[in-house]
Formats: structure tokens, C-alpha cells, sequence
């Protein structure tokens, strides 16, 4: 078959952290406010930013970002991932990209094999029935895309019959300041598995990135949360 | 059937249009800029407000703003709308509501009837094929997704098979500025067809209701655009 | 002398709650999301919006907004003040209108009578000397400015001697949750005084005029917070 | 005298483009868009990214940004800059930082040691009356700041004397695609001239230092315009 069904994890590659040395902007940015450049040296940038975060003057860690190629997540992730405003999305368009493989991520607790939903449809002649898998359901679904393609439907009228699960890769660029809201949001116990799953593993590795900036956040079997 | 193929626009319901009187107050605001308050009087709204809309100081146009609720528009719509960062979003949550009745967008010139797509399954002991409309597998989907739920699905699990065309109503909160924004956007050319109608509906509507504010823009058969 | 020191709070006028009912139109938009628009019912606005608010679905307070002009605050007032990224401003500008009498914020609890710095400036032929009170201080600086202009400098040159405590009407637009997020900051301890000061008596009026979507703020002598 | 008179135009330091390849990063996103990753090679990126600009699709833009130092602007510059709200801003601080030397900014064009103000202030026993310079009064300014402080006031009450010329550093961190919004505003005719001049010479260098992004702009002799 030419589906994919992926319930482990999204992925996440961490395309840049900007700048190369993103304390040390953060820390000449601050020092302006205070006009105490004179005090950079050697280290001090990492305790500059902690002293920040800890007081809770965030604005000044607007000024470096990170941007984050995420792949097997789905639309319904990226739904919810555009809305943050203060961030940049580039994904991949369903008006124009032809999906050829079809990749749907499925929940990880499910058994994509079994066959455990009876379907009907009445023919002139016949009524058919059978039983289907998730698998064998996104086939069906793969199946109906390209044939509508095949029947001469362009591509953005075809995608009305993608499901909310198709893999919809996105990169999202944002400041850590809107980085540590997407976290707070996003990794907490309400929210999505989808989207829960991947941004926490994402924490966990920006937290050995770019410690002082993301330490503080505290690391649950399978949530975050931010001390308030 | 339980599934409801919708063709033709959207629609939309203007909740608010605010405040009451939207020229008086970008007027009043507009006024402080100039310290020209004493020349406020019967009508001097709408001259002012045409000024500053001929002279683009579109940034006094923000006070006043515009609450629309949309219906018979898909999730594809959505998820091209709430890119607009400086507006407000309220739409149907696909975790928590479960769709009873399956309403989905098609293409408006397409026959959702005609049989065009041949569908294969193989089990075990049998191959099974047949010919298949929009119509019909729209209703095989809604079978699906409602199978998932009755095998113990949570409704956040099983959204991942609604497909992007289901019906996703949304209510958008966004001041004139940024409506004008929108509907330069989204009544183009280039728009997908279903964002472009609906949007272009609803720019007539409000050249009717607010007209010193919008009626600079050209309204053709099938798209509208800004002079530039 | 035709300045004007004002010791007082700055003023706030509220030009507009929008729309008229602005509990009905977050009801409205909330019950999209949840699809129980048909629990509308007389008085049902409130209760949702209390639930919504102790639920921090914040999101949804966006729907209202308020537009308030604030008279008697300064340009220092009006630089912290336009930081807001999810606000509209309209303000006087000093580029453009020519401020006849001088109005200038004052701290509250300072005597702007009383002489209390000696000023020296070296001619070629004498050295002058003087003690001077805040208050002819800026009658000085009204003389500067309107020399300036006289001497042919245009306005937007001779505001660089324009004091920063000068006054700068403002009006500005932002939505319910927006609000909160201001009162927050701007009404805390560390917030300028100048800023505090009047933020606080909206606060306490806005607690008055739509009190379900603000009343968690506590009121202390001179400042508030929200209760996290 | 302790003060310093700036005539010539505001100074930038360009702190970081990021990440150090910004034309990289803009490829691999917009290359998710079309799914066509498979394209990348040497020299790849600049012909992509000139194909975004041309064809407006500058959200792919703003994955790649820059931070820029200003010094030599006044608090006019930074109340007008930070108006830009998809950018990110630290500025020194007039609540806290003392400002030694006086610097402020005046026009380019004018003669600021020419006594062209005559000021007269009325004492009980004697009328004093004198001319005076632009630097002169500058530093009768820099006299009342530090005479106000010196008499007890605190750093956040004695700025409200502070000329809106003062100088007033400011560490702007925005995407490229907001760069070319603020260039498009700040670099016109009708931009005022100190804004005007610093962003010109700013765009001057972007445009050689990332040509792709920014040499569609037209220089002319001391402004700039995008063609439309």
C-alpha cells in the first residue's frame, strides 16, 4: 500500500539557532536599557540572562529565535500551531503539492490493524459491506484523492477529501520569548497529544541547547509546566 | 444519508459592527491627531474618514471593527483565515464537538453525484470494487469517523479521518484596517475559490454598510481588487 | 504664563464598549466553539463569560473591545503606552500641531513653586544666575520652542526641545483580553507612576461598567493585580 | 559644557543577520511549501528567494532576521519605531539611567550656536532677559535635569524635563520581511528626517550586505522608494 501510518512521534530538527551566540545579543541588547555595556565579559552573558528570566523582563529575549523544521505532524497540528501570532509558519501547501505516498498520523495507544469499523454503501444492484482498519481506511481515502485527481479535479479542489490527520510539514520560526508562551501552551497537560508529544521532546533538547534560557520549565513523564 | 454536500457559498452573519457609529470614532481619534476636535459636526464623519482613507493613514481606520460569523466554509478555509495575525478567532473545536451531521464544502462545479472514482479493498477471501461519488464517500467517511467513536475513540483521536472539506464555522473579530487587508488578500485573483467567494460576499455587503471605508475596492465577476 | 502644570491624575474618557453588549457578542462567538449556541437565553452571557474567564480561555474575551481617550498624560506616558502589539493608538503629533499653552505632567507630590535649582549661563559680557521652580522651568522651555518656530525652525525641528513630561493625548483601542493584559502590567508596583495612576482609576471604573470581565483584579490603595 | 549637539545622522551598528546564511534558511522553508527540498544545491538560494520577493510571497521571508543598534536618534526616532508591531525592541531606560552627558539631536540644517531665542523670566526684584543658542539651552536643560535630582527628585520624576531630542539608543530586532515594511515607510518623503536619514544609510548597506532581499528599493538622494 502507499500509506503510511506514523503513531510514533513527530520529529523536530532544529534548523537554526539565531545568532550563533544567542546570549550574548540578548545580553548587549539588554545592557542598552541599562547602559552597563561596559560590564560584558567572559560569562557574563548566561547570568545577564538568567537574572532577566528570573525577574521576568522576557521583551529582551524577543531578540534571538529559533526555527524548527516539524515533520510527521499533521494538519490538525499545524492548525493549531499557526496561531500563535507572534511567529513566522511556512508549510507545505495542499492547494499546490501533490500528495503521492500518503502519511497519516495516527494516536499511539491504537491498534491501526484491526478491523473495527463496518462500513456500508448501497449499489443499485448490491449492498456491500465490510470491515476496516484505520490502515486500510486511509487507503480508501488515498485511493479516493488520486482518483478524483485522475478525474480531472485540480489539486485544491481534490484536498477537500484529505483528512485532518495528512502529514503537513511546517517550519516555525520564533523568538525565544514566544518559544517559552508556545511551551507553557503547548505542553501542558490540556493539550493535544499531537502537538504535546513533539514540543516537549523539543524542550527537553533546548533545554540542553540553550539552558538558561529554558531550565526553568519542569519536565513531567509526558507534560511541562512553567512555575508560576 | 446523513451527510450534507454543500455547494454553494459560504455564508456569512455580520454579529457586529463596532462601534455603533464607526465613522464618529475613527473620527474622534483622527481628530486628536490634529487637534482639529471643534470641527466635528453633522456629516464631517464620513468626509474624514474618506481623507484619511485617500491620504492611507489606514492606521486610524483600527478603532472601528467588524465581528463576522462564518458557516458552510471548511476547515481549509479556517486554517488560511486565522493566518491573520491582528484579528480574533472563535471557531468549532474538532477535540471536543463530535459532528452528527457530516457538512462538507465541494467544489461548486463539480457533480458530487457522477461516479468517478472506482475504490478497491481486498480481504481475505474476496476483492472487493466499486464506483464511488463524492457524495458517497463523504458518507463513508462520516460512517468511519462515527465507527472510530463507538469503538472507543476519543472524538480528539478520531478528527484525524475528518477530511479538511467538513464544515468548520468560525467567527472573526478584525478592524477595518486589517478587513481591508483581508479581503485585498483573499478576494483576488489568486484566492482558492472558497475563501475568494465568500470573502467577495461579503465586501459587497459591507460597501453597502460602511461604504466610505471599503468602496475603493473594484468588484468584478468573480474577484475584487485594490487600486493600487 | 501660559503653561499649565498638571499635578493631577491623568483623565481617562471611555468613548466606546463595543458592541453595545459586548458579554452577548463573547457569548456568541464562545458557543461557536462548543456548538450550544442554543443555551442562549436572557442572563446566560454572564455566567458563560465568568466560566470562560476562570478557565483562561482568554481568547474569546477578544471579541469586545474598548477605545478610550486619555487627556493629561504625557509623551513618557504615550512611548510606554504604544509598546502593546495588540492595540490601536492615535495620538497628537508633534510633528505636525504646535502646542500654544504648554501643558506638562508633574509628579504629584512635588512643589512646582518652589525655586529649587539655580540656573547659570555664561555671556560674553556677564554671567547670569538665577534659581527657577519646575514651573518656570517649562514656561522657559514654552519661550524655547515658540522662539524656535518665530526664528523660522518648522515644527517638526523644534519639537527636539519639547519636554518629555509634555502633554500627549491618546486614544486607544484594544480588546477585553488585551485590557486585562494592561491593567496587569500597568497597574502593578513597578509600574511609572504616571502610568499607574490613571490605569488604576479605569480599572476601577471598567470593574463598574462590565465588571464579569474584569473583577478579579484586586484594588489595593494605590495599585492592583490579577490573582494568578 | 556637558553637552553634545548631534547634527549628523543617527548611527547604526547591524548587531546580527541570522541565522549567518539568512538566504539558506529562507530555501529550505519555502522549499516545504512546494515539497521540492530535492532542489537544493550550490547557489540555489539567492535565485529562489529573489523568485519569493518577485512574486510577493514574502511571508517565507521573515524565517531570517536582523538586529540593528541605533545610536545618535532621539526619543522621537524610538516613539515612532517602536510602533512597528512584528519587531522587537530594548531601549535605555529614562526611568533608570542617568544621563551624564547631555546628548541631544537637532536638525542637520540649522545653525545651533546662533542666539536666535530671546527668553526673559521675571524675578521679584529684577527682569532678566537673554539670547540664546539651541546648544545653550541645551545645556540650561542639562542644568535643571541634574539640578532636579540633585534636589531630592527621583530619575523617573526629573525626566519629565527631558527634551525629546535626548538621545535614546535602541536595539531593533525585526525579520527581513518587517525590514522591508519599515524601509518602505521610514525611507519616504514624508518620513521625518531623522528616521529618514539613518534608515536610508541602513538600507544602503542591507542592500549589499543581503542584495537579493533589498535591492529592489530605489535609492534616490536622500530617500527611498519600493517600486510597486
Amino acid at each position: 500500500m502507499k500509506v503510511k501510518i506514523l503513531q510514533n512521534k513527530g520529529k523536530f530538527e532544529i534548523l537554526a539557532i539565531m545568532p550563533e551566540k544567542p546570549l550574548e545579543l540578548i545580553e548587549i541588547a539588554g545592557r542598552v536599557s541599562y547602559e552597563s555595556q561596559d560590564k560584558i565579559e567572559a560569562g557574563s552573558a548566561e547570568k545577564f540572562v538568567k537574572k532577566l528570566r528570573e525577574r521576568g523582563h522576557e521583551s529582551v529575549l524577543e531578540h534571538s529565535s529559533m526555527t524548527v523544521f516539524f515533520s510527521n505532524v499533521s494538519r490538525g497540528f499545524t492548525h493549531e500551531t499557526v496561531r500563535h501570532r507572534i511567529a513566522s509558519f511556512t508549510q507545505k501547501s495542499t492547494r499546490y503539492v501533490r500528495d503521492s505516498i500518503f502519511k497519516v498520523i495516527a494516536p499511539p495507544d491504537k491498534d491501526v490493524d484491526e478491523e473495527l469499523v463496518t462500513l456500508r454503501i448501497n449499489k443499485k444492484n448490491r449492498k456491500i459491506s465490510f470491515k476496516i482498519s484505520f490502515r486500510q481506511w486511509i487507503d480508501l481515502n488515498r485511493q479516493m484523492y488520486h482518483g478524483l485527481i485522475k478525474a480531472g479535479w485540480a489539486k485544491q479542489d481534490a484536498r477537500q477529501v484529505l483528512p485532518i490527520g495528512i502529514e503537513a510539514p511546517i517550519v516555525v520560526t520564533a523568538n525565544f520569548r514566544e518559544w517559552r508562551h508556545i511551551f507553557e501552551l503547548r505542553c501542558s497537560k490540556a493539550a493535544h497529544w499531537e502537538i504535546r508529544r513533539v514540543m516537549l521532546d523539543l524542550l527537553i533538547e533546548v533545554q540542553k541547547r540553550v539552558p538558561v534560557v529554558f531550565d526553568d520549565f519542569e519536565i513531567h513523564s509526558d507534560f511541562a509546566e512553567k512555575p508560576s
